[in-house]
């Protein structure tokens, strides 16, 4: 073959394997927001620091405390009654076993008390009205060991926090 | 009467009762310190903005969860493993009614779920090694509706407080 279709073969081969590749990419982008995947997979710095919201307890298959955290926008909207929460808002849900504690029964007298045991994970909900439009404005995140959740184990969240639409999907009422 | 004596007599009269007062105020004050009466009658401020430390529920009479919170000092040495804890350390325990969430029940679509209902006191207990030596240095409070505790009330915080001997006095662990 003549060297310089030779070349020119080569170009337009690479040029159209290019191509080829940025149409896949961006395929995949719309899929994405077509298909409504809105789930947070990496941890927001800084949240074990964050303030008070409330505790919670779920028996059953849970069997688990959560100590319910929010960043100062959320603080913020929860101390001004204000619904919905404005974008940035972040809430965290500390989760643990709830542990009965030998050493508070021996001072106690009886079986009574309970304490956080181990950490089972932490799950968030970040406010962002458009990136999350698709899931009431809210990212939702699960970490367990510090690794978020895959996008099954994700999906049943938004249906479930759809029945709490008259408090903007949260559940948890601040306590004073 | 001679009027110069009798504004003598008066003289002394007054100067014998400032005396006599001022011998009161000094025993009440020695016998407080020899009663070892430490407890606080001031809520520290600012305390519902502190750090979240752990959870607990305790069952029987008192049916309540407990969020435990930090000021900075008292988280400091919590994350650093350090006891005793210093001086200036303040631990808080806000109480609330173990209290059975209907709507989350219904979304759960069991009876499983308990979230922290009406407010039933706060408690702190305050490091000062000095002022509270008689009570492992640690002044111990009540507050019900912002109104802290008599002195008989108090009395079993320290005796019962003290079988927590090696952690400080302190029962509640810090959860990660």
């Amino acid at each position: 073959m003549n060297t310089r279709i030779a070349y020119l073969l080569a170009g337009v081969a690479t040029l159209a394997g290019i191509i080829v590749v940025g149409i896949a990419a961006l395929g995949t982008g719309r899929a994405d927001e077509q298909s409504g995947r809105a789930y947070v997979t990496t941890i927001p710095p800084g949240y074990r620091d964050w303030k008070f919201i409330s505790v919670a307890h779920e028996e059953a298959n849970f069997n688990s405390f959560a100590a319910v955290l929010g960043n100062d926008v959320a603080i913020k909207a929860y101390r001004e009654g204000k619904l919905p929460f404005p974008d940035g808002a972040i809430i965290a849900a500390l989760h643990y076993r709830h542990t009965p504690s030998e050493e508070n029964n021996k001072v106690f007298g009886q079986a009574q008390s309970f304490v956080a045991g181990p950490p089972t994970n932490i799950q968030f909900m970040v406010k962002d009205s458009k990136k999350y439009s698709a899931t009431g404005g809210w990212g939702f995140a699960h970490f367990q060991d510090g690794k978020p959740a895959d996008e099954a184990f994700m999906k049943p969240c938004f249906p479930c926090h759809n029945q709490a639409k008259a408090t903007d999907l949260i559940f948890t009422r601040y306590a004073p």
